[in-house]
């Protein structure tokens, strides 16, 4: 099981992702999108990366909007796999 | 603009619709799926028959659970728009 990060450790590698920040136990990044088609667009890039992480993100769709939270559920709080997942999915948008 | 429903016309409305409930100013729909892929194909379901209608649900994807809340914003409440676009996701599934 990943481990817990320490608040130190959370800062340090939320200082170095951009458009993230980090809400309680969870990493969080809102995006905004053209229109719905596009939010869901979006939303399906998702999918390949989550599934090859065997980690998977919350999402929450308002029309154009796509909220993302991230958070290890079995560890009850931020590990490795939440920065690892983020950094990804920064990279596609 | 769509009217606002009275409270009589949307719980009448509403014990004809299986799987939803009324919260508040909105209309509520919790499905669960067998895992993350198949809740976002459900998503993508969602799509053409909100585009057809102009009318778009808040959509929360937790894993393989899918909760559709619908609401319409401009009219502060819920309006036919919103049980015509539950009935149509019912029929999806």
């Amino acid at each position: 099981m990943a481990s817990l990060l320490s608040d130190t450790e959370i800062q340090e590698r939320a200082s170095q992702l951009s458009g993230w920040t980090v809400e309680g136990k969870e990493l969080r990044c809102s995006l905004k999108f053209k229109d719905f088609i596009e939010a869901i667009d979006f939303v399906n890039k998702l999918v390949a990366p989550s599934e090859a992480a065997g980690h998977h993100p919350d999402i929450a769709i308002s029309y154009n909007k796509v909220t993302v939270n991230l958070t290890t559920h079995d560890a009850g709080g931020l590990t490795e796999k939440d920065f690892a997942l983020a950094r990804e999915i920064s990279a596609l948008n």
